[in-house]
Order: C-alpha cells, then sequence, then structure tokens
C-alpha cells in the first residue's frame, strides 16, 4: 500500500477582492461579478498556450488558510453534520480546493478571471481547461445538496458583508 | 510571494483494471464499462457518509507513474503542440490528476465506480461530490477540444489493444 507523502510546489498565486474567510463566496456560482486574477511564476508561463480558447478553466489550489483537518462538518449550506468528502469543505484532508472560473483573458503570465471565490494570495497548484464533453455531466442525484432551496442557498453562498453585517 | 511547499499524504489508493499507462483511457468519458474501486484508508472512512446520494463524484489522483514535467506537450487527441495547462495530460507540474467518475456503490470504506480512466495502485488524494449547480457549466468555448472529431476521439481516447495492437 502506497502511503509515500508527495511533494508540492505552487505555480503562482490566486488574487481576488476576498481578504476574509468567511466574507469569501463558497462557490463561483455564488460569485458572479467578482473578479480577481492568477499571477503564474514566470517560469511556468509557457504551459498557458492555447488556454485562452477556453471559456472556463478548474483552477486547483491550496486551502492554505483552512482550520484544521474535520472528517463531519456541517456544510455552509445545511445545519447538518456531513462526511467531509461530501461537501466542498475546505477542512479536509489535503486541502485541495477546485473552483470553476471563467477566463476572461491573458496578458503573459496573468490571467483575469471571473467568479472568483477564492482569498487573495491562496497558492495555485494546477490549471486545467474546463471541457464541456468531458466536464458537463448527466448527474442523477445531487445529494443533500438536492435538499437546499435554490433562492437560499444563493442568497447565503456569496456571503456578503456590509459594515459587519451579513446582507441577507 | 508564497512558494513554500506543500505536504500531501494519500488518503486511499484507486484500483481498477488498467495495468498499463498507454492502454488507459484517456478520460471517464472513454472509460464507460471501465469497473474499478476506491479503498479508502480505514482511518479517513468517517468523511465518506452521505456520499452515496451523489451519482457522480471527482477523484483527485497523484499521477504517479507520469513522466518528466513538460510545459509543451502533444495532447493525445490531436498532433499539435499545446501548453501543458491547456491539456489533461500527466506530466504537468505538481501532477494532480481529476476524473468525474460514477460512484455506483458503498461498502464500508470502499466506493465502487464505474467510468474509471485511473491506472491501478494510483494514489488517491481527495474525494469531491460532483454537484450539477456547482460543476455543470455553460461553456461558451472548448479551446483546441473543439477541433477534435467526436468518433475520432471516442475511438483514440479509449486506447484499447488487443494482442499488442490498437483496436482501431
Amino acid at each position: 500500500m502506497n502511503r509515500a507523502e508527495i511533494t508540492l510546489h505552487p505555480i503562482g498565486v490566486i488574487h481576488s477582492e476576498h481578504v476574509v474567510a468567511r466574507q469569501t463566496p463558497i462557490q463561483p456560482v455564488y460569485a458572479k461579478g467578482c473578479r480577481g486574477w492568477v499571477e503564474l511564476f514566470p517560469e511556468y508561463a509557457d504551459g498557458l498556450h492555447d488556454l485562452e480558447g477556453f471559456s472556463h478553466i478548474y483552477l486547483l489550489f491550496h486551502f492554505n488558510q483552512a482550520g484544521p483537518v474535520q472528517l463531519i462538518v456541517k456544510p455552509f449550506l445545511q445545519d447538518t453534520a456531513r462526511g467531509v468528502f461530501s461537501t466542498r469543505a475546505p477542512c479536509r484532508p489535503n486541502g485541495i480546493g477546485l473552483s470553476i472560473v471563467e477566463l476572461v483573458g491573458r496578458e503573459g503570465n496573468v490571467l483575469l478571471l471571473e467568479g472568483v471565490d477564492i482569498l487573495d494570495g491562496t497558492p495555485l497548484l494546477d490549471i486545467k481547461p474546463y471541457t464541456a464533453k468531458f466536464d458537463r455531466i448527466e448527474t442523477s442525484r445531487n445529494g443533500w445538496q438536492d435538499e437546499v432551496e435554490e433562492e437560499t442557498a444563493h442568497r447565503l453562498g456569496r456571503r456578503e458583508y456590509k459594515n459587519g453585517d451579513r446582507l441577507a
């Protein structure tokens, strides 16, 4: 059984308007209008060729501000304890985050993004193209997410605050 | 600029019928009928609660048999050099793989899967639920993938061989 540890090196940094974890949208679908950018470290810039052809990309990143690992968590959208692997919560083993964002443009080693739900300064681990024929799946069941009412999810998921109070 | 390295620990092992890299389907969409299973290490089993409610899940894993990192690669489906971040090729910085597979069932810390495009023995890093409202994106452009003819992609992408010859 291969339990050898794996060492990763950030390939860049994600920048956004989100500087407080509890005020950061929980998914890109709740982050419409939130701009951000990726600054890829220059030594990786060659790997960005042809990426502009895709309207959406995956960002894989490190939840470097997450708290201790919890195997049972209450997801943000529902007050019920769930196994962490059935949620997108940050406090997961290995702490890898996955967001699908819109790629607005590229300027050298900088990617301009829309729909960013990621904290400013987050270390970037990988970029992959989102491809409809691979990634747009016909699901038959969406687990506990099917129990969450859409309008509530959109209101809570954005996590906007004003003068310290949640806009709700 | 945060370049601190990140250490991950596998949370389990992915098992499949694929034992040779060059004969392994390149995406789940080309791996219909390919069964497999995840064996989660027992200490993480509590994190699997509620996962059965989802018909599809993301597996994040380590491309532990990939060759050296290449920033420019020829993707399997097209004979044109591309930036690695515009492809899903394994020879990428940090070597993290992402597959969306169908979750057929769970028996304790074992997940039964369908549509597995992953080499037998691959170290598992994370499991996330695939949720239609977060992950089923309306793309407007799919880059060079839009140039690949669908029937050719399905025939090549499965990478079936018989007596050493590709079935084509």
